[in-house]
């Protein structure tokens, strides 16, 4: 038998994969599963976006470019132009999700074992496209207990080595839900000129920012020219996960130069998602003003109930839709899978996402849990009423 | 200013690139350009495929399974099996167009500097794969004298060595035409068996077979149960590189765990582009029937018309839609741009593909090029007579 690469091996498998076959068994004997562990939104789909790919006609469905197409990416520039971020439609390069995204702009600045240095808990999938593009994650930890705020720039500092070469943000973050100030990406753009590193910002969740906070791209800082790159996606903005559209945003021209390349290896990104994208830029303010006013009454509700659960520690979320909880327990991922496999409260048990998957240092994490607030304001209480009777029960068995 | 990674400096431009702006520059001053360069087929893609996605109906357009959907690779494990290769629908993963596919498969068997051999000349983007994995590509030459058959076994034996991983084949091949047989399958399987290498097969041109010959998949090979994997995709089939759907197929059950942890990172494939390549394959035989009618007609009349031209080589295809030639001139490089800038015939000149850029051995190929039959017979003739008409005067004036 042929051997597999080392690579290969050592792709990790996404945190929750080991809960799911507990969670198949859960709903085959009837029990209802309320996931609190994923992040597609239930929010619809933009009726534009969904009647623009309905009403597309073509005879021969061809190759966009690679970069892709000209229209869209046109429109694109627009719309970051009118969130205060001026691009042309050249610093643009249209991907196959923010995932796509992601492995180009780490190939093309690290090598294998170059570090990239990342605040921690991140989105797990950075490890992944870390470990298929070769790079090294170097995390800084960030903490619960200020809401995941950015770490110190001097522990940051302290990280960089001869073999950095750029910092990741996720912002908002996912799993932390935290919004960076100005302020705090002044500091980092300062750290990132200073030592001629890239800044990769994975702003996917940009729209998704409460309580009257305005979202602050690495794009609108000056003088980041040659060192910001942001990640951007369709996925979430719109609820339209499965076209598969993100993009890679930058003016550095070498970088746009040698990411095209790695688009024009791969032909192009799919065209019927290109045009539900581009026909989703027309979503008019009031879709984001109601998705906005939903998810701030989700995450409300969210942490009014979290409140009520003795012995529990909430990170408050202020963008996104994910909530970090500590939880009174030793091990997250024993008691998501208690979850599935033992407790149920009138019929019904929640599928929770244990948070160690979301760090890269071993240890840290095991008693906290991510919550997606994807959910309708009931379910979103029920499932909390029954995340604090099964707390008291695991409690009280001992474990 | 950061710098970019080696990998990000290496990756390749497309063979054609340079091209480009010759073309649109002969094509803004009037002048009628002839694509003999590219793979984008004009047959129409199935009414089926495109009305499935008119009539999708979603309030949510989610995440498929990273997999691909149940349904899709139920139909395609079906598809196969009509096709004479057993497969389940466990042994398949739905990539995003087979572009993905082969970065997987890659990733799966090989570390940086890991060997794959791979008889030249090969599909351009082969090089960009292997550059953005690490993968060192080893190229076995074959010739067009023989219609680039199968190199000798010894030859890929000679390049067998420690850090070997896999053969990869292109059958019917794109830049050659060629169609394996059973026999030269057979052969290679014997080798992989005995070096417990990979064999992987890119058979995205599976059905485009003439002459009555019949496409021999190396998963219809017995005993290769570990090490064939197959490479597809739906764009050339039904004519929808838009959609951007591929898949592995490989009855590995290891190969087919990593490649799955490669593509849960990324998430899923285009759902869209699911429902239209589910669809497709209710396509009638005689769609098939039809348009391999048409390419014969097509490859008949590319030969034909050809052959009137002298000094040149022409290479049989008997599969996929290229034809490589080899031309009395040194550099086909210099003779593709002198066309764009240079030739015209009532008006009209050619674009052709500079068959050096599917040669990873420097040197070999400068005086072939690939055509592609890709258009209607009528602007097929004309194409060649102005190649013809160019050919004479490029020679007159002393190039
Ligand atoms: C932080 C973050 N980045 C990127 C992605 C990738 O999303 P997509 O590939 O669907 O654009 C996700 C998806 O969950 C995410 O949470
Ligand atoms: C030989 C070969 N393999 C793979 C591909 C990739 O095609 P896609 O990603 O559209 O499936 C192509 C496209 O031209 C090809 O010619």
């Amino acid at each position: 038998m042929p051997t597999l690469s080392k690579k290969g091996q050592a792709m990790p498998a996404s945190p929750i994969r080991k809960l799911v076959p507990y969670a198949e068994a859960a709903k085959k004997s009837g029990v209802e599963v309320i996931h609190l562990n994923i992040g597609q939104p239930d929010i619809k789909t933009p009726s534009q976006a969904l009647e623009a790919v309905r009403n597309f006609r073509t005879e021969v469905l061809e190759y966009s470019r690679s970069e892709g197409s000209e229209s869209y990416r046109a429109k694109l520039a627009d719309y970051y132009g009118k969130q205060g971020i001026a691009v042309t439609r050249e610093q643009i390069l249209v991907t196959t999700g923010g995932s796509e995204a992601l492995s180009f702009v780490m190939s093309c600045v690290a090598d294998l074992g170059d570090e990239i240095i990342i605040p921690e808990p991140f989105y797990a999938n950075y490890n992944g496209f870390a470990t298929a593009t070769g790079v090294t994650v170097v995390p800084v930890a960030s903490g619960i207990s200020d809401n995941f705020a950015l770490p110190p720039i001097s522990d940051f500092e302290s990280y960089i080595g001869p073999r950095t070469r750029a910092i990741l943000l996720c912002n908002p973050g996912n799993p932390t839900g935290y919004l960076y100030s100005p302020e705090e990406i002044r500091s980092l753009a300062e750290l990132v000129r200073r030592h001629d590193l890239f800044l990769i910002a994975d702003e996917v969740y940009r729209e998704f920012a409460y309580d009257g906070k305005k979202h602050y791209s690495i794009l609108q800082e000056p003088g980041l020219e040659d060192n910001a790159v942001v990640v951007d996606s369709v996925s979430k903005r719109y609820s339209m996960c499965g076209a598969r559209i993100g993009c890679i945003i930058t003016r550095n021209e070498q970088l746009m130069q040698a990411a095209l390349k790695f688009a024009q290896a791969r032909l192009s990104p799919p065209t019927f998602a290109q045009v539900a994208s581009e026909a989703a830029l027309d979503t008019p303010p009031s879709y984001f003003e109601a998705v906005n006013a939903e998810y701030t009454r989700r995450r409300d509700v969210l942490l009014e109930e979290l409140g009520k659960i003795p012995g529990i520690l909430v990170a408050r979320p202020q963008g996104a839709f994910y909530c970090m909880v500590e939880l009174p327990i030793r091990d997250a991922d024993h008691f998501a899978q208690w979850l599935l496999e033992e407790f149920r409260l009138e019929g019904a048990t929640v599928m929770l996402a244990p948070a160690a998957g979301f760090y890269a240092t071993p240890g840290l994490g095991e008693n906290q849990v991510r919550i997606a607030y994807v959910l309708e304001e009931n379910q979103l209480r029920k499932a909390v009423r029954i995340l604090a009777a099964a707390l008291e029960k695991y409690q009280a068995d001992g474990h």
